[in-house]
């Protein structure tokens, strides 16, 4: 363990508000390293948030998820907006400079001082994912970002946990073996407030619009009904009408009360989630003994591991 | 919502006990859909519990795990021994029948009354995986089987949670692009008890294991040096000599006493799950009106998640 210089709390936190790029990676680390001064500067930082939309991305790989996020970029800056990308990896415990290096699409942004380009491991983050992203985001948001693009890296079981911490989420599917509806994992299809079907000049397109269509209709009890975008992302086709479609969702959102419903359901994952794990540190703590006590005679078969669980409870 | 008929538990749990594939298959259910008389029925098979040894398998898809497992079986059927084989589903909400009625290798062993062989989802359940695995262990336990093969089904981003709940784990690797050594996940490779490099006929076998032994002697501290075995599953070749290894890791595990300090550390693992999956239930329902209290101010700015946890913690 290397001696750390302090950190001027104050001056960083005013620098992230001027958007200074690496102050406000800077800031990320310290979220991402679950930095005791967390607490202190997410005070600092709380005045400067509740702006940026959080754009959620999910999709099966291969079909065009960081393309669409780099066409995404590219558009919302054409219309003036600073834009950031945070890309979550829910499974690796290391943290990814290099991870988003690899992504060529994405650096045609990497010298743009308007986007902020990040991925985060969240894995052994105390409270995982559901606490890591609320604060990430939140430092985006007191950069002064307009919209953040939300995605997960890797193969996504965590896919509906990201989408949980987005204000709205894109469910993107493209036509052909393996990207159909078929291979959309279960619960992904529910989550869904806008539908895009990228590479969409290729066959089999119009099916898939009927399949996600019929998909629609049959759980389309909600207010909103999500719209069924048609994109080919590598050239930048229907990216305009995906960003007319995001402010149009927001706008009704606001209106009908979803955005503020979204925002508390999200506040209340992330207080549990520091709850629990603060309760967790504890049992290791505080009665960490007792635990290695009962633990014992459950692995002995004199205890059953919900009576060491009444145990517990009771001595807490 | 159907009414039921009340199970009698103890000539359930009796049934399991003489190895009745039904009543081993319903007692699994009830672990999988966290039924309230589960206490009660792990309270009664407890006694029954121990002896078997549990078997994780992890692996990039692609490495033939599937096939090592159905050829582990029938190595451990000649053997006389009575084999469980569970799969775990970390993504998936829901129940897995069909899933490993896809799985061709393993419809040779379907009628073979002395392999239970089951798929269970684990999203959902109180307290996760680290919970509901052990609970189907036991029931396997107490079903009198001696192996018990664990492996994690779709992409394995839980491999090593799966890993954490089994006595020995195996890692799976194989020659060719993408599926050597940079392909397996960060974090898997420290946990190989027992490397297989599987595929051992192909080219690039002998490049993987001066890989892989590379690695171990990097991380060589502990007293158990891991084997590398070579293995053509689809074969049977080189499954004996794994199905020893096993025997001799049980045999110097149980001697070091390793054995003894997993099998605490699951338990602890497990306990802990259950503590806090009621301690989560309790904020729910016990101080829920006071968490969607500070959650809006949360989501309003006015206080940040750390003091909303505070105050949630205060008052609990």
């Amino acid at each position: 363990v290397t001696a750390r210089a302090p950190i001027d709390l104050a001056a960083l936190v005013g620098e992230v508000r001027g958007g200074r790029p690496r102050a406000v990676g800077r800031l990320l680390s310290l979220v991402e390293n679950d930095d005791p001064a967390l607490p202190e500067v997410m005070s600092e930082l709380a005045v400067s948030t509740g702006h940026a939309q959080v754009v959620g991305l999910t999709g099966a790989p291969g079909v065009g998820k960081s393309t669409t996020t780099a066409a995404l970029v590219r558009s919302l800056r054409a219309a003036g907006q600073r834009v950031g990308v945070l890309a979550v990896d829910p499974s690796s415990p290391f943290s990814g400079g290099a991870l988003l290096g690899d992504r060529v699409r994405m650096q045609e942004h990497a010298l743009d001082e308007e986007v902020f380009i990040r991925s985060m491991a969240t894995r052994g983050h105390l409270g995982g994912l559901a606490v890591a992203v609320p604060q990430a985001l939140r430092v985006f948001d007191a950069a002064s970002c307009d919209t953040v693009l939300l995605e997960t890296v890797g193969v996504g079981q965590s896919e509906v946990e990201v989408a949980g911490v987005a204000d709205v989420t894109l469910v993107l599917l493209a036509p052909g073996a393996g990207d159909g509806i078929q291979a959309a994992k279960a619960g992904v299809l529910e989550i869904g407030d806008i539908f895009v079907v990228n590479k969409a000049d290729r066959e089999g397109t119009q099916a898939l619009v009927r399949e996600i269509r019929g998909m629609i209709a049959l759980g389309s009890t909600k207010a909103w009904k999500p719209p069924i975008l048609l994109t080919v992302a590598v050239r930048g086709e229907g990216i305009e009408e995906l960003q007319a479609a995001l402010e149009k969702y927001r706008a009704r959102a606001e209106e009908t009360g979803r955005w503020a419903t979204r925002r508390l359901e999200r506040a209340r994952r992330e207080v549990e989630g520091l709850v629990l794990a603060r309760l967790r540190a504890d049992l290791r703590t505080v009665s960490g003994a007792d635990l290695d006590a009962v633990a014992a005679l459950v692995r002995d078969g004199r205890l059953t591991a919900h009576q060491a669980a009444e145990r517990m409870l009771t001595g807490l």
